[in-house]
């Protein structure tokens, strides 16, 4: 039998408000530099199609982000973005990719699906990881989890079994587990046991559609069409915005037994906040993380960002504050309340102010 | 014998690095509205001329200032404005107009001198207070006092002695003395012995002309000659830049005897730095002061503000902060170390970046 083929599949739909005033509608997390001199889609999109080739690393986007992903990877083949005719969260995206690949290269072939908006500091090391999942996605739906250096209160975990035999490390998947309190962070971290839940899925086009018919029938029904019909675009348009909502780890992961788990250690971050800045950036000796046409004087702990185009920011005696400034918009807020641009976020949309989402 | 006429003397020199980003050297602090519908410097012009006239309301003024104060004060007669031809500090520029008094309306017409910057809550007590201190300045050089109501160490004060003779709340000032720190303040506060130096003074031209014989003899050389010259302008564009600089504060009031004091109680601030904007403008249940295109949420105790042209300022979970937004550049700093905006505004004039000055 021959070596299936191994596709990638980001997950690109995200909107992001955590990182306003630089996320928008229009350009969420993905699609920003952050200081960097790539965003964090490209990298993505860099450190996949480097695993498993540019012809076989496909994008899954909402319908009004599709024209901005294609400006920012041109070297994207024109065929691999797939483009959700309504937004219906990750199962159904996924969904669409895998009955994509089915038809292309048949059920046997593999996916590695990863959100397009994560940091990754090493990338020899995660690459590594990746192919040990890939490796095992034939047998298995497997997962990457990350093993925590904090008790993080903002992601969710799943809980290692048993190892399996053999050198690599793969362990049976116990359980997932929804973003904890502190205590049982502490508990997770400690225990050894649980590793974030990094929203990394492989597993063969043929498992998922086997999955979805089990957990997912109104998906699954349409999934089997698309993969026989003789216009699947058109059967999706039609169809796709009446599929129930839900999220792969909800609508599957959750329910399916046997996953295996990679633990993966490359300094990964999935950037929920302005907080999570200094984990992308390194902070200097005043750990502050500092880009962009702004002066800092006195201060310490904090992340001081102007875009272009963004006026001058002048920032003196503050410790532990956010400071990120856009040509239309700035935002000031405590690093440990920097969740709390929502309620900004909010507020515009109460007042309808539509360019400033 | 005839009544002295009165004039007004406004200071208008300032250069006001304080309130950056919004005061500049081509809009300095007295320009300024803070969110009230006149500046400061409108304000003043309007009490004053209010009190002796249109037509004795005089403004001294920088030459690089001439024109915003003539646009910012269309009523301001033509002849009324006194320009500096080079920037000599107070004493000079008094000088200055002591002289154009006296040549316009003989020796015995009466100043009120007041800064251009400070803020008057109750105007109608402000008027009282500065009709009795002209009433004596026939007679010697009188001062208003501001009674203090915290222990202020930005400010210079001044200790009264005995009352006079009479039903009038006039004093004679024992000396002044320079800020304080913070004991020495709260030593001043409880005697009640001790006023804020608010920088006005009254007197005759020519008794400010008689001390600056005794006490700024370069000056007096060039005033006497301008009061007898046939082209007084001319004399002073080629002599005053070489006269020696110097406060009114240090070169008379501190050297003189004699001086009086008249104690005032309007709710008047010098609005020293952005901390005090919540003296001139009433906070809101919060103790926020808000003003311009802003959303300031889960915040107290802060100055928010957002200049016309100026980006959206969103603001979340901060306590005694300010932040402040210009078209072009934006002051994030605790309100407790307001001063020390002077640090951004150093490094941007290090920087050589003029027009963010």
């Amino acid at each position: 039998m021959a070596r299936p083929e191994q596709f990638a599949l980001i997950l690109a739909g995200g909107g992001g408000t955590r990182l306003w005033p630089a996320s928008r509608r229009s350009r969420p997390k993905q699609l920003l530099n952050l200081g960097a001199r790539e965003s964090l889609l490209a990298a993505t999109f860099r450190r996949l199609s480097a695993l498993v080739g540019l012809e076989r690393t496909l994008i899954v986007t909402a319908a009004d982000q599709a024209q901005a992903i294609r400006e920012a990877l041109p070297s994207l083949p024109a065929g691999n973005l797939v483009v959700e005719p309504a937004p219906r969260n990750t199962a159904p995206a996924v969904g669409l990719a895998a009955a994509h690949v089915a038809r292309r290269a048949g059920e046997d072939a593999l996916l590695a699906v990863v959100p397009a908006d994560a940091f990754i500091r090493d990338e020899t090391q995660y690459a590594a990881v990746l192919r040990i999942a890939l490796a095992q996605a034939s047998q298995a739906i497997v997962t990457v989890g990350i093993k925590p250096n904090r008790p993080e209160t903002g992601y969710g975990y799943l809980q290692t079994g048993a190892k399996l035999a053999g050198s690599a490390p793969i362990f049976q998947a116990a359980r997932f587990v929804e973003k904890p309190d502190l205590e049982t962070a502490r508990a997770y971290l400690a225990s050894g046991e649980y590793l974030w839940n990094s929203g990394m899925f492989f597993f063969s086009a043929g498992r998922f559609l086997a999955e979805a018919r089990q957990h997912l029938p109104e998906l699954s029904a349409l999934l089997d069409e698309i993969c026989v019909s003789p216009d699947p675009v058109a059967l999706a348009q039609e169809r796709y915005p009446r599929v129930p909502a839900i999220s792969i780890d909800y609508g599957i992961m959750e329910k399916t037994q046997g996953i295996r788990v990679v633990p993966g250690d490359f300094g990964w971050s999935d950037v929920g906040s302005w907080a999570a800045l200094p984990e992308i950036r390194p902070p200097d000796v005043d750990g502050n993380v500092i880009s962009g046409d702004v002066i800092v004087k006195a201060s310490k702990g904090s992340v001081v960002m102007a875009e272009p185009g963004a006026p001058l920011l002048g920032v003196v005696g503050v410790e532990g504050i956010v400071v990120v400034a856009t040509r239309d918009a700035v935002l000031v807020v405590p690093k440990h309340r920097a969740q709390e641009v929502r309620s900004v976020v909010d507020e515009l949309t109460a007042q309808g102010r539509k360019h400033l989402l």
